[in-house]
């Protein structure tokens, strides 16, 4: 099966990202035909310093290797480096009913909240739709936030269809099971936008005085402890196997240890799980030249895999003449 | 001074689109740095058939070198063979106000006709303004209806230009003066739509018909007639010398010859005049190869000239990583 993630290089990944979504496109690769591509032209929706956005793909290019992309397995690429996309992001546009568009939630969304009403923002859902439409993938792993955008992509790829013949495969978005929620350090899913993150590759000092900060019930130390709605214990039991769950929920019902012990032994245990990723992303980040050569490579593969898509495109659209 | 002309490939040429433009054209290559392409993207917005889009691009470039554009004066290429292009219309696009869209007249006017209301008919404005400050010329003749284009392509411009400097040249447009109104054989300003046109390229016989066709008063053959008035008169004039008017008026004012005589002698001078082109045309139908080849030489030409401008964008905007 062909899957095909879009990374938005937003900047520091946190554990809340890992196992919502790094971990499945890193597990998929095993047994998937996988394309992940760092969104940089999507991202121009809300990055308007060019310095910033360039140093935050080379940052979630060296992050992603670090956590597991291998590029042997994985056709990994930055959005404009295949500018590809944009022809057909284009193309698509005369098979954009502007109702589908004003229909779409994530930009009354963001208007909502205060976003510019650029037409960027407006007309991103067809630029989804060329990204997904051009690698005629079979599957989309998504959030539920995303669905309508796949929904998108099929409509327009079925108006399309309809008018030049089988040309884009319909794509599948498939919402991951067995994805855990990961509580931040106030106990609401950790998400950046609540700023109760624990970041992968921060510092170990940053790490260990974000932990400390999760908040928990109030319990004097000898006393036992509840372990299912306690924040530590939930983050942890993310990393622990089960015999390692069970010493530590003993260790609650126990008494005689505060959260304070249970936060230290959490800040171990990350930063025990993430050390190998660690060095990796050192080695990466000593390395950049490397990093740009891997994502050259990448779009160099992904060009020769849309070209005959984009060649169909051309041709029945009259582009060739 | 840099001039930039896009050329709608909408097919058979008439005198209209001759003395309208094509000729305003062709006479700028004297003393400027002459730009035109054929909009084959923006045509997209309202061709399906590719074959039909296909044969419009190379019947457009073939009519234009025909009638004088001279691809050793200007620089001469099909829009989509420029593709970098596209990658500015999406980087205008987080510069466009979706209000500077919602008020543009063409896609109110377009809709309100039952053109379906397409994504690509919306942002349209958007690709013209990459069209136009991607190549920083310095004039844009237009029609009326082209002035809000240009307005729109400013605004963009400003915009860009605030945040990341001197980047885009503001173009400025151009009405062109001293445009001659040509009457249809209806007597109506010539258009397509009106289905009152005296095509340039067109067979002897078919023409000789459509003239025949010309409106005129009825007015027994031997009494004086109005000139002024008549269409036939109006259309000849734009092919005549000062002499030549008299002349003809002389003819209008004596009586003796009907409406019929000046007809034919309309159709001469029409299809004596178009006899270079025709058989420039001619010798570019018979070698479509050196037609093709010569777009490419644009092509090539203007990517040249689009590089440093293109570069700087992608730096500033942060697309280079």
């Amino acid at each position: 099966m062909r899957v095909l993630t879009g990374i938005q290089p937003s900047g520091d990944l946190h554990i809340g990202n890992y196992f919502g979504s790094i971990k499945q496109m890193v597990d998929a690769q095993k047994e998937n035909d996988t394309f992940a591509f760092i969104a940089n032209y999507h991202a121009q929706t809300s990055v308007k310093d060019g310095k910033r956005l360039a140093e935050l793909t080379m940052q979630s290019a060296t992050d992603f290797l670090a956590l597991g992309i291998d590029p042997q397995k994985s056709t990994f690429w930055v959005q404009s480096d295949v500018k590809e996309v944009l022809e057909l992001y284009w193309v698509l546009s005369s098979f954009t009913p502007m109702g589908l568009l004003e229909r779409a939630h994530s930009y009354k969304d963001k208007t909502a909240k205060g976003i510019a009403a650029n037409h960027s923002l407006f007309s991103y859902p067809v630029l989804m739709a060329a990204d997904i439409l051009l690698y005629q993938p079979d599957i989309i792993p998504v959030g539920k936030d995303q669905i309508q955008h796949v929904e998108i992509a099929r409509d327009i790829a079925i108006k399309f269809n309809n008018e030049y013949g089988d040309i884009f495969k319909l794509p599948e978005y498939k919402i991951e099971a067995n994805v855990a929620t990961v509580p931040g350090t106030d106990g609401q899913k950790m998400s950046k936008s609540y700023n109760n993150t624990v970041n992968i590759f921060g510092e170990e000092k940053k790490q260990l005085k974000t932990i400390k900060k999760i908040v928990t019930e109030a319990v004097p130390m000898e006393e036992p402890k509840e372990y299912e709605t306690c924040n530590v214990y939930n983050m942890a039991k993310l990393f622990l196997n089960e015999n390692e769950c069970k010493e530590l929920q003993q260790r609650y019902k126990k008494g005689g240890e505060g959260h304070g012990h249970f936060k230290l032994y959490l800040h171990d245990i990350i930063w025990e799980f993430f050390k190998p990723y660690r060095e990796k992303r050192e080695y990466y980040a000593a390395h950049q030249d490397e990093v740009r050569e891997i994502l050259l490579q990448g779009a160099h593969k992904a060009k020769e895999i849309v070209a005959p898509t984009i060649d169909k495109v051309r041709t029945v659209t009259g582009i060739k003449y």
